[in-house]
């Protein structure tokens, strides 16, 4: 007997016969021993919907009362699943974060997990239920509802995983698994088994969304096991795992590419202790998130400073940063919005060398000159203008083997 | 400075430019120097909207989960409220029945509240905070969500009132008050500035909508000063209070009527001891609700029983019943759906002779035949043809003096 941990989305959720399915779905892997408990997201449109009326209120609702509204989402889902599974004539209960006891800090709309309480759970599962948690949400120490923002069940998930001691917490989406790169710009792309929480966290943050950040930070720093599959598919997915030795035999698991960024350079800084905090403080303060900053070696004293910044935020950027340039004495800002970050993600990386040559020259036989390039320990980023994209991740995915089994 | 528990139900927050006027009401009276505890219902529609999705899983949904459901409704209204009462400048805070501690039993849907906890709602009021609290819902011993049935946010209101010992409990709806009779079939019908609480529930009892009868009972117990208005008008509505030696002056104070009842009579029953029981435990346990029970006075061993039911159970009624005739060796079974109950009510009753014989004779005059009769110490109803019920009730009005002021 395993005691499973299963996290439904917004998609699985989507409509009363989806929640019908899913409720299926569960009981089958409830007949064969295991206990269940299952984390759901709010039916696919919930939430924005319930955006849109706080908005229709006021542009900027209280952060509280805001949480307040939101979780309801995740407990009409957890209801309507609940009902589906007892009117299929299993047992079941939902259960909300304040019910569970799920604590976390104060910060409404994106609050964090501090502690789990597993007594009710486990009362519920001893009596042979199948328990259904609300993700998304949780309880302050002051007992107001808190959320932990967009994908929080996935942490939801992963954190109810770790706390129960669970033997699997099981991602059901509207995808089959992880990919080496995204199908719908490269045929060849191939379904990964297994991949580490390394590798997941640096796809992830490139754009793979299938998996909450967190909730993969979660999983490493608990070691819960994870395996992302489709909710529509019998078929297995792709585990999320500890690294291993074996791992390491493969250089590159995935191509991933960004094309929300734009590109901001500073030239001729007069290079002098405090000038980068000096230039970054503006967007900070204007709650711009600063990606990728290189900073060439100074000549003469002066030196280029570049910087990508999300897309929505590019013209705000250049105003602040020109200011900035004119009080430090720099010579002129440029900008560019046409560009793309393609990257190569590998545990390998840190046991094989020339693999970022290898990048470069794969790039460099295509024609594609690259305008910014930053590396970490498994992963290699190039900045490289927007129209070469997709020909980018085609070359380096056949470049590094992707598209063969290895 | 007073403490003052308002209540708005589902038309009143029917929509977010509705809880806005709803939040800047509630701001004037607050800004007045008052303590401001508000109980919303959900939106006008809501309630009904998530029945719809329960049933599009299960015909039968399972109560427990019901509940968890539709108590997302008072959710999401508390949370709009709380908005906007911040987004004009003032605080708020929106709680929901775990957060406020009211502690009910385990019956889901028709739940009954045992205590109310005043602690979190005490210190809120202390900070000056409007608070906003869900009505409908409360929690069992063990945690779980129940909710109080329909009208329960009533319900709310008054036991928040009673527990914090509040001033007044107003009632926001849709009319303006307590009339004398139902406007749309009697013009000259006025609204009463005030009414006991009994009064008020033979009138709520009998068909005039306004107040869940659970609610007044709740207010006569704890003597709460209960103050029915309309959400979209200034002036005052109907209070409903103990009852006082003047308001014996006036002898009727309300003509009700209801139509959704049908009559179904036995004749010549055989007059043994447990008759009676013998004829109603079928209609028992098949949940159908008896209202108006006469039996004529025994002859030759043999009696008449007559009864009404409500409309919809009429079929199923006359079944059962026929059923029981042949066992228990009565002659027949007749019924009738074309009737109407017409009452009138009025504490003055106790004291006054004559009121029923006036009532009969007005009646008479008209040449509405009386098919049954039941009275009560401060009520008297009559069944007539269903055609004469608009014609019964303005005849009745004006002969009780309820057209002119009083």
């Amino acid at each position: 007997m395993a005691l499973i941990v299963q996290k439904y989305g917004g998609t699985s959720v989507g409509s009363i016969d989806r929640i019908k399915s899913v409720a299926k779905r569960v009981i089958d892997t409830y007949k064969q021993g295991n206990q269940m408990v299952v984390v759901l997201s709010a039916m696919a449109g919930q939430t924005d919907g319930l955006i849109e009326l706080a908005k229709k209120v006021t542009q900027d609702p209280d952060p509280r009362e805001l949480d307040v509204l939101l979780s309801t989402g995740e407990q009409v889902s957890v209801a309507l699943f609940a009902m589906a599974i007892k009117s299929m004539g299993y047992d079941a209960r939902s259960l909300l974060g304040f019910q569970v006891g799920i604590h976390t800090d104060k910060l409404y709309g994106k609050a964090r997990i501090h502690q789990i309480d597993t007594k009710r759970i486990k009362e519920e599962l001893e009596k042979g239920r199948i328990v259904a948690v609300a993700g998304f949400q949780g309880l302050d120490e002051d007992g107001n509802i808190t959320t932990l923002g967009r994908g929080g069940s996935d942490t939801t998930a992963v954190a109810l995983a770790a706390a129960l001691n669970a033997d699997i917490c099981e991602i059901y989406t509207d995808v089959d698994g992880i990919y080496t790169t995204d199908p719908n710009i490269c045929p060849e792309a191939r379904k990964l088994d297994v991949i580490s929480y390394d590798e997941m966290l640096e796809m992830a943050s490139l754009g793979a969304k299938v998996l909450e950040i967190r909730a993969v930070e979660f999983a490493k720093k608990f070691n819960v096991k994870l395996h992302v599959r489709s909710s529509f598919k019998e078929e297995g997915g792709t585990m999320v795992v500890p690294e291993t030795k074996d791992m390491e035999k493969v250089v590159v698991s995935g191509v991933t590419y960004n094309k929300n960024e734009a590109r901001v350079t500073i030239k001729r800084v007069p290079d002098k202790p405090g000038i980068a905090a000096k230039i970054f403080k503006p967007l900070f303060d204007a709650g711009i998130v600063v990606d990728m900053i290189i900073q060439n070696t100074s000549e003469d004293g002066y030196t280029d400073m570049t910087f990508t910044v999300p897309k929505p935020d590019f013209k705000k950027s250049i105003q602040l940063v020109e200011k900035v340039a004119k009080e430090i004495g720099a010579e002129k800002v440029l900008g560019d919005e046409n560009i793309a970050k393609v990257s190569i993600v590998g545990v390998g990386m840190r046991t094989h060398a020339g693999v970022a040559q290898k990048m470069f020259e794969t790039l460099a036989q295509e024609g594609i000159n690259i305008l910014m390039i930053s590396t970490s320990e498994i992963k290699i980023s190039c900045v490289v203008e927007e129209k070469y994209t997709e020909l980018a991740v085609r070359v380096l995915h056949r470049a590094f083997g992707l598209d063969k089994n290895q």
